[in-house]
């Protein structure tokens, strides 16, 4: 009798964003004609810069003729993209990879995910609150949680707290833990560690033999000097992290796929046996055995990113979106709201007013602005008495928001 | 500490692929100027149909204006791609599926390799011999096995030989097996299996519950009449099946990624409280949470395939490489081997001649014909004694392989 993997009826139904749809559409059904402006979900909004347009067409018309055809490219993708990531993207942070440590994938959603699979069920995970959700939802579909409390805190999983109180950076945990999830800049509050912070985290792996998972997927958007762009900038860290990035957000690939994700070949854990595992070759078995690849033209469009061309137009939508980022950022505060992030993440976490609930907080600014952001309690419980916008909005929708925000709160 | 997952130390080292590669090499550099026929690796050649490289490239230019730009898409696919997947591969075979039972993935490996999620580890699983060593080798990753034994056979696994004697059909296992793999037209037999054996194959699994993993990655070289193309054309399939499909070779799209994976509302299993649960749901969660959806422009080239105009130029595609099994299957005939396949499939699965060993076969027409096929006993000990040639060339060049082979064994 075949026999379904029940760990998937521990998650919860009710997840965020169909719920936000749900009020959006009530709302609208209710009140047509209101524009709406929606500030919530961290889709990009721009178009693909020119030089990667250009790349993307011809990479589709080497697949028209016989000449310069491609079928199965190599699962870890090919390696002029791979090596032009490394000598692009890291070799400017002084940070040298080899080729057989860059595994290019259809975004960093799919690798966060995947990445458990190399690991025993037995390891115990420690995962920041508030945060992605991917995170800790596929950790209760593997089957390594028990079920979740009222709180949401599914049991066995350590969470660490993320809030105003530790300025957003979760304390060490006092449990022994073997996977560390880490996530900056932060989604969702914005946030960036310090070249010390992520010192002292590579310290605290290295000492507990742990791995940290750090996702980077944000990265592009840090605009002050000094904070680390890769945890690879990190003495140490080849030896207990891994790391995700993404073109989504840098290069507006969301719909396009794209990401990539570095296992160090000096990464290892300790077998059973005592014998060390080097976790680089399980990671390449997982992708040869499970995953085909990234569409050829997708990888010529990723790697004209890097173009000079592609470079500086990359630049241009980047300051784009954290300009919006700013004009949330000094509206709010104008309004009398406190908020965080915004400045090196394209996310502003704000704090609910007069202690409002984020969903109170929701609804209201749907009802009486007619924007739409993202709760923080969606996040994960420290969440409560937050709230997620997004700068990947067009400008002028961004001010109409800002100045509706002001006209509501700011008296 | 951390722990590796160490069912991956179970897999073996030398997989076949790269074994094929190190013989070439090391014949190439032993006779420079031997001009070397690659008849091995399951990939196209042909590049992509006009209709879909057009519709591919309007994909592209969608995402440079922010008018039509697309961002993340919906993770099981954009409804359009679906309903025409439905409308023109699936209504013509009398199969009626709703749009929420259809995902579109990056490709079948994908999809035949992570629906293992959605199933409890204790399933027993029953795989053809030989076999696409994915099928094998992810349920030894998950942990679903033992060890090897010598012959190859990993503990746990129902091994189901598909040999001359059973004209590649497996008969049904003797032990209870929850969840069986099976492929038609098959990698690499290049067999079919007819209505009344897949009813029977429903039959015995509805009897069972147990649940059919079909891949009809290869539907669209199916040449006769009353083949099916799908299991849903059999009574009952919707409440034991779920079917993987691929544009890999149907389109020229190995190097492009796209497939779908159905999963009918119909099919149930039963909970450990007793209690039904739907398949559906759980691997539309794992497609929400640990995919992304597929690229903006390749759905919109997938679409293209069912234009009339793309849809006869892709039969064009397959004509031509059903004509070189055609060359090839006969060829070898005439060179009195016997061989199977090749009429309904873009394999040949050719018993190798004198009882040679499969890569004894292999060595001798690298050497003498340098020709390259791949050894059967790479996909699993039933395929030793046989060896497979793929029909995916210029013709031009299996032309000149089928030459050298008769001058070799048609004497």
């Amino acid at each position: 009798m075949a026999k379904a993997n029940e760990n998937y009826l521990k998650l919860k139904a009710g997840y965020l964003f169909p719920e936000i749809s749900r009020r959006i559409n009530e709302f609208v059904e209710a009140n047509p004609g209101k524009e709406v402006i929606r500030l919530g979900i961290g889709d990009v909004t721009r178009p693909l810069p020119p030089a990667v347009i250009k790349a993307f067409h011809a990479g589709v018309d080497d697949l028209a003729g016989t000449e310069n055809f491609h079928g199965y490219g190599p699962e870890q993708g090919y390696p002029w993209l791979i090596d032009t990531i490394i000598d692009k993207a890291y070799n400017p942070l002084g940070v040298k990879l080899d080729r057989s440590e860059v595994f290019i994938s259809d975004g960093s959603k799919c690798d966060s995910a995947n990445i458990l699979d190399i690991f025993a069920l037995d390891n115990t995970v420690a995962i920041g609150d508030p945060v992605y959700p991917v995170y800790n939802d596929t950790n209760v579909m593997v089957g390594r949680t028990g079920e979740a409390n009222a709180k949401g805190y599914y049991a066995g999983v350590v969470y660490m707290p993320c809030t105003e109180a530790n300025n957003f950076m979760p304390e060490f945990p006092r449990e022994q833990v073997d996977i560390i999830y880490l996530c900056y800049p932060n989604n969702p509050t914005g946030t960036v560690a310090t070249k010390e912070q992520l010192q002292a985290w590579v310290e605290y792996a290295l000492e507990k033999d742990a791995v940290i998972l750090f996702d980077a997927a944000y990265e592009a958007f840090i605009t002050e000097p000094g904070i680390p762009h890769s945890i690879y900038e990190i003495e140490g860290a080849k030896r207990c992290a891994i790391e995700f990035r993404s073109f989504s957000k840098t290069a507006g690939f969301t719909g396009v796929r794209c990401g990539l994700t570095v296992v160090p070949q000096e990464l290892k854990v300790k077998g059973k046996s005592g014998a060390e595992i080097a976790l680089n070759p399980l990671w390449n078995r997982r992708q040869s055995t499970k995953f085909n690849g990234v569409s050829y033209p997708v990888q010529r469009a990723a790697a004209a990113v890097y173009s000079d061309e592609g470079w500086a137009q990359v630049q241009e939508i980047i300051a784009y979106y954290m300009e919006n980022a700013r004009i949330i950022r000094e509206g709010l505060a104008e309004a009398g709201i406190t908020c965080y992030g915004g400045v090196n993440a394209p996310y502003i976490w704000l704090k609910t007013p007069q202690g409002m609930s984020s969903w109170e907080f929701f609804d209201k600014l749907l009802q009486e602005c007619f924007v739409v952001g993202t709760p923080g309690s969606g996040f994960g419980p420290s969440g409560e008495g937050y709230f997620r916008l997004s700068a990947f909005g067009e400008r002028s929708t961004v001010e109409k928001a800002v100045s509706r925000i002001r006209a509501t709160w700011g008296k």
